[in-house]
């Protein structure tokens, strides 16, 4: 291993932080099992990574540890509410190594796994997925002689600008880079968003999920939750249909308790919109910030929101919507030329943003499959992007009345 | 321009921040000046560096500012106190712009000088002293071949790899870089500090002065004041000689009402180490954490420091002492072989640790000349760190009751 791929604990999302802080300070002991999933069809990851590589590069970030440097920029962290990050979890972030991995080879799949206590094993959701990603990216472009590589990055760059170009059009798009488990590499990570940086206004360009990035570039560290937290939480409150319906609530206002308004950004397809929708009260519609969109159609769950908000007596064009499932320029714009100015509108932009290079994305993610024993669930509004065991998905349906029938192949 | 030597605002030393929060909240407005000077003699510095490169240089600092994440970095500082450094702070140095320079030539002598509001001006010192001195080493080994440039820096390993050495052979000495100043460059000071932090136990190698080298590699930034705290204070406290007399003592008392005991270390020399211990009290000897000691012999202040302790009826071995002035490691062995066990010992060492690779260091220094139109004075325990108008000297030594007579060539 010549430069290992996770050179700090904070090159993660800052929601793993933000979540994390939360799971520390109400469920540090909950048992949890992450497992990771590639939902690209085709792909026969465990003949392209070298798995010698991948337990190197995990072994590697298990020797790393957040340094006095980082806590620091944590601590200092205010942009959202004073302190945010509290001196106990802090202390505890100081001292934590990220807990042992499984990983095996079945079928050409790697199937790699994540148990331990969820204040530890949160931690590796996006570190994992940045890289299998970047190792997979390794593998596929060793065969291209010094002149194709080259080519590779001057495409990637052709991409960018034209990007740039395109935004430039429309100052009032602003946008959050969201790319770290996607990304092509760390490197080019780095060079997209440090491009970003110089190339764009900050009004446009608003931050980074990237905590280390944020922290090395001066950029907004960005992110709230993620579908782990209501996840999880159904899995802890399961033992009544009404309390596993009832998790959903809970997590919103016990989120609200640890942070106020400040990352008060709610997540809306876990268990399916038509639910969030129904449970979401007129309080929280108010108090709230916004929502951020992952699956479905944007525009439709826009409409959607916008409606849930008149219908409670709130004016959403003081809300913020937030989309981040599967963005390019074409449909930011086109969700742009339908909502902008009924409802505030910032963009969650991924994959496109740092793996496009002309080489196939890959749509790889890393999910809470257990918690405190039971199997969890994750609904969304794209059966594509659905998880669990039949017989558990069966039984949130019921509970959380969820109907869709959509199913659209993952594009990233 | 390839590279500027600066690229941070907090490429400085700790202390400009530490002191220039106090004079923020304190002195803001009052009119300074500062002035460099090159204390080695016969070296003609104009006739070295590029004056035209010196200018650049200097600009481009002017552009700087302090980023968000070197704000959540000061914000999240805690080792000396609870935030330490306030948010009225922060929001100023956030747009903070450095005041112009004054830039001339005259007999070989470059003639620097930085006039503005001591708020503003208190942060060019340490910076402009690192781009001298690396513009000087800069011209000074631009005739070197690639092999011989190789050799200066494999003799500057080899004198590095001698002190780790010898330094591992005593584990009870504690010592902090502190060279930014006299650096022989940004890079070897990198280098050096990171070195020490790999290769030394963090019980040994305490941190660095240099407050973007400490966020860079995760170290502990170290430094409270110097002597320009003094000087500037006497030049706005100086219209009786009791006033003046006195500035010394409101230092001490405003730098706790500051911060607390957290940076309480004082240092001994402004106006002589004899009215230093006459003016501390017996409450300030047993609440200050220590005193620094920057000029006259360090063994010799040391055994005054253990006697003043002890005829206040302090335990100096509780109490620190921290020499400063020109160390090399025979000279801290020295020390530490009178002193330890007596008094609590850590050591600054600066110009013999970043800029050891066999090339003569230089004795540059830029000094406070004047506030509130006043000229100002350092007495120091030897003459030739003294600075000031043969007049105003005069006024001090009798004011201050000086009767030193040493006088020792800087080596550094």
């Amino acid at each position: 291993m010549s430069e290992p791929i996770i050179q700090s604990l904070l090159d993660a999302d800052f929601y793993k932080f933000t979540m994390g802080q939360f799971v520390f300070h109400r469920y540090p002991n909950i048992s949890v099992v992450y497992r990771f999933k590639c939902r690209t069809k085709g792909v026969r990851l465990a003949d392209v990574i070298d798995l010698g590589r991948l337990r190197e590069e995990l072994d590697h970030v298990r020797t790393l540890r957040v340094n006095k440097s980082e806590l620091h920029y944590l601590r200092g962290t205010n942009e959202y509410s004073e302190r945010m990050f509290k001196e106990d979890y802090l202390v505890f972030l100081g001292g934590l190594k990220l807990p042992m991995y499984q990983l095996s080879a079945e079928n050409g799949d790697i199937l790699l796994e994540f148990h331990g206590p969820w204040a530890e094993a949160i931690y590796w959701e996006t570190i994992a997925l940045a890289i299998l990603n970047e190792l997979y990216y390794e593998a596929t472009t060793k065969h291209l002689s010094r002149f194709e590589r080259e080519c590779l990055y001057a495409e990637g760059r052709m991409r960018l600008a034209k990007k740039i170009k395109n935004l430039r059009r429309h100052p009032r798009i602003t946008f959050i880079e969201f790319g770290t488990r996607r990304r092509f590499s760390r490197a080019w990570q780095v060079e997209v968003t440090r491009t970003l940086a110089e190339e764009m206004p900050s009004e446009q360009f608003r931050g980074t999920s990237n905590t280390k990035l944020a922290m090395d570039l001066g950029l907004l560290p960005m992110g709230t939750a993620a579908h782990e937290l209501d996840m999880v939480m159904s899995g802890i409150f399961s033992s009544t249909d009404d309390e596993l319906r009832g998790s959903h609530n809970r997590v919103l206002r016990e989120w609200w308790d640890e942070y106020g308004d400040g990352l008060s950004i709610a997540l809306t397809d876990t268990f399916g919109t038509d639910f969030f929708f129904r449970d979401m009260t007129r309080e929280q519609a108010f108090a709230w910030k916004g929502l951020r969109q992952d699956s479905g159609d944007p525009i439709e769950c826009g409409e959607r929101a916008i409606q849930f908000y008149a219908s409670h007596g709130v004016d959403a064009s003081k809300k913020l919507f937030i989309p981040s499932d599967g963005l390019d320029i074409d449909k930011i714009l086109a969700i742009d030329a339908a909502l902008y100015g009924r409802i505030g509108l910032s963009y969650g932009w991924g994959t496109d943003l740092t793996n496009d290079l002309g080489l196939k994305p890959l749509s790889l993610v890393v999910k809470a499959v257990r918690a405190n024993g039971n199997g969890l669930v994750k609904l969304s509004d794209n059966l594509a992007k659905a998880t669990g065991d039949p017989k558990d998905v069966e039984r949130y349906k019921r509970v959380f009345g969820y109907a869709v029938n959509a199913f659209e192949e993952c594009k990233y």
